[in-house]
């Protein structure tokens, strides 16, 4: 008898006949022998509603406070859920994060997990009920309440996972699993079967948004065997381990794009040890999130540093250059908007150099211009025209043959 | 500069307005040089949604789980009420019931307090900060969260005002202080400048409502000085205390009455030792709460027992009579509903040995037939028809003097 840590988010447990079904599925799972803990969100749109009970005090709530605020909402969803699994007969109780004994950093609004003191939901596990924790949130060693941050109740399920020696970590969510791309944009994207911690954490990066990047990162880092499938529909998900059970030969194992990317160049900059570093300290320090960053090959004085961001910051970033002109010394600022990023993901690109040539060859041959690239050991970025986005998705996907893998069996 | 703790209700923390306007009467008090600290119930009627949430899944939801959904009330209010402090730039910090140290037995939604850890508290007044804390609630030893039944807050007020040696505690309500009865009914009905602790407890027991039984109790424990006063109106309330500062003469001091009474009588039951006994036992463990209890002098066999309930507890109270008809061997049930109580109140009778002779006088004068009678040291209980109690409680106001009474200057 194992034990299995399942996660709802907020769409899962979103109105009293949603958190009924979560209860069934919750159930299924014990009756096939398995200790469970569930770890669930907030209710739908409740954290919405109680952000813009804050937003009629404060235009800035403070951090704390707000941590204080949005807790409220998990607490309701665990009582909520123990409820529906007593009416059905199930022994059940509910923990907050505090309870649960999630210790975080002493920050709020976006705190890590620092240890996790499993020895009350062990001993409600070992009396036989089914424990349900309150995602999202922790508490400091000084008794303060902190959230984790977007995706935090993917960790705390992650870190419970790890830290009970779960078998494995069930993250239902309102899709199916992981896609080779966004099956709302091309419609042979196909649904994986397993995909490595590595490509995970690209595609995640990459804003495939089905798991937390950190998420991810906690499962690799304690070896937590992840799996991603729908609290409605009754299907095998998507497996997220260690390089096991993987399709053959599939070098690319996932494409992910993103709309509204600005290229900003930053043209005549002194071509010094300090240059870069003035440049990117001073943009972070306004919080600018630069993504991809280009700076050309150059043996004069001068030279010239492109970089992306998302296009809502333009206008901030442009402020914040121009306030910084003289410190930085740049003779000139261009930008570029209505761009997007498109990746390829796999970590079967690490033995196969030619993957980066075939995917710009792919572009080329239907006409799509690359405006920048960026590779690292599992993917490669291009950033091209918006309106060549949703094509070069496409024609990625059948170059690399994502639709027609023949799946093989998983034991999951 | 001495700690005030004010208490502000579910009413007057119904809205985002009414939340500003409570920050803005906290200020005030800052202002004149006190330390505050402050509890506040749930907004208005968000423990009325919780409650519709639970019963959307569970008829007869645990105990335990109604209270981790109900205490999500206050968090919300006291993060809610920093924030608003905080944006009229004033140092304050919000604190659960555990984070406050409101240590109470091992019982879920009717928990006493059994401690007060006032460590978190002092440090951040000693530090200059407003602390805000979440009522009605607290915590086990064990670390489970525990409410403390019906006027909660009010207790948690009064217990944080003890154990903080405050000056004062104020209770803040959508009433303007404690009257000589309800001036809903009675056009001359007074506001007490003082009352003293068992008055009120007389009071508060007869349904007067403004303030919870098991706060004055805690309020004469430890004698913390109380002020019930209105949330919206800017004049002086109500003073609890010792037997101090009272108007002069004053026998009677206040006059409370309710409706939908309905009395029992069990008759021809054996006169035996554990008759009387055997039968509220049963009815309590049958959660009927029994009010006046009348035996009938009597030196044969059978005796009559009559006691009053209230109405909406008739069918179950003569169901449970009736199962247990063979075991309390009576012979027959009679009941009469559609009757009131109305009861005097002042701890002036002591010495006054004439005044529940007065009050008979006054009814029976008017015509108004009494069927019962209830005495204690300080207060004197009559039923009567219900068609009677509000001429009742008029006469009586106006015999007793209760509405022209001078009032001498308080010094609050």
């Amino acid at each position: 008898m194992g034990i299995v840590v399942q996660k709802f988010g907020g769409t899962s447990v979103g109105s009293i006949e949603r958190i009924k079904n979560v209860a069934n599925r919750v159930i299924n799972t014990v009756n096939n022998g398995d200790k469970v803990v569930v770890v669930v969100s907030a209710m739908g749109k409740s954290t919405d509603e109680l952000v813009s009970l804050a937003k009629g005090i404060s235009q800035k709530p403070s951090k704390r406070e707000m941590d204080m605020l949005l807790t409220t909402g998990e607490q309701v969803t665990i009582s909520l859920l123990v409820m529906a699994l007593q009416e059905k007969g199930y022994d059940a109780v509910s923990l907050t994060g505090w309870q649960a004994g999630i210790i975080t950093e002493p920050c709020h609004s976006d705190a890590r997990i620092n240890n996790f003191n499993e020895t009350r939901i062990s001993s409600h596990l070992a009396a036989g009920k089914i424990v349900i924790v309150a995602g999202f949130q922790g508490v400091t060693d000084d008794g303060e309440i902190t959230t984790l941050g977007r995706g935090g109740s993917d960790t705390t399920a992650v870190a419970l996972a790890a830290g009970l020696k779960a078998d494995r970590c069930d993250i239902f969510t309102d899709v199916t699993g992981v896609f080779t791309t966004d099956p709302r944009v091309v419609k042979g994207a196909r649904k994986l079967s397993s995909i490595s911690y590595d490509e995970m954490l690209e595609l995640a990066n990459l804003g495939a948004g089905v798991l937390h990047p950190r998420a991810v990162e906690f499962a690799k880092n304690y070896h937590v065997k992840l799996s991603v499938r729908s609290s409605m529909v009754e299907e095998e998900g998507t497996i997220i381990e260690e390089e096991v059970s993987m399709e053959e030969n599939l070098v690319v194992r996932g494409l992910a794009f993103e709309s509204n990317v600005t290229k900003i160049s930053v043209c005549s900059m002194p071509n010094n040890l300090s240059g870069l570093s003035n440049l990117f300290t001073t943009l972070a320090a306004n919080n600018i999130n630069v993504d991809i960053i280009i700076q050309n090959v150059s043996e004069s004085e001068n030279t010239n540093i492109s970089f992306s961001i998302h296009s809502e910051k333009l206008a901030e970033t442009l402020e914040v250059l121009e306030a910084n002109r003289k410190q930085l010394q740049f003779e000139e600022v261009r930008y570029e908007s209505g761009l997007a990023k498109v990746s390829i993901v796999g970590s079967g690109m690490i033995s196969n150099p030619g993957v980066a040539g075939q995917m710009f060859k792919v572009l080329s041959d239907n006409g799509i211009f690359i405006k920048m690239v960026s590779t690292s050991e599992i993917k490669v970025s291009t950033v091209l025209d918006q309106s060549d986005m949703v094509k070069a998705v496409e024609v990625l996907h059948e170059a690399f043959d994502l639709a027609n893998v023949k799946i093989p069996q998983i034991n999951a």
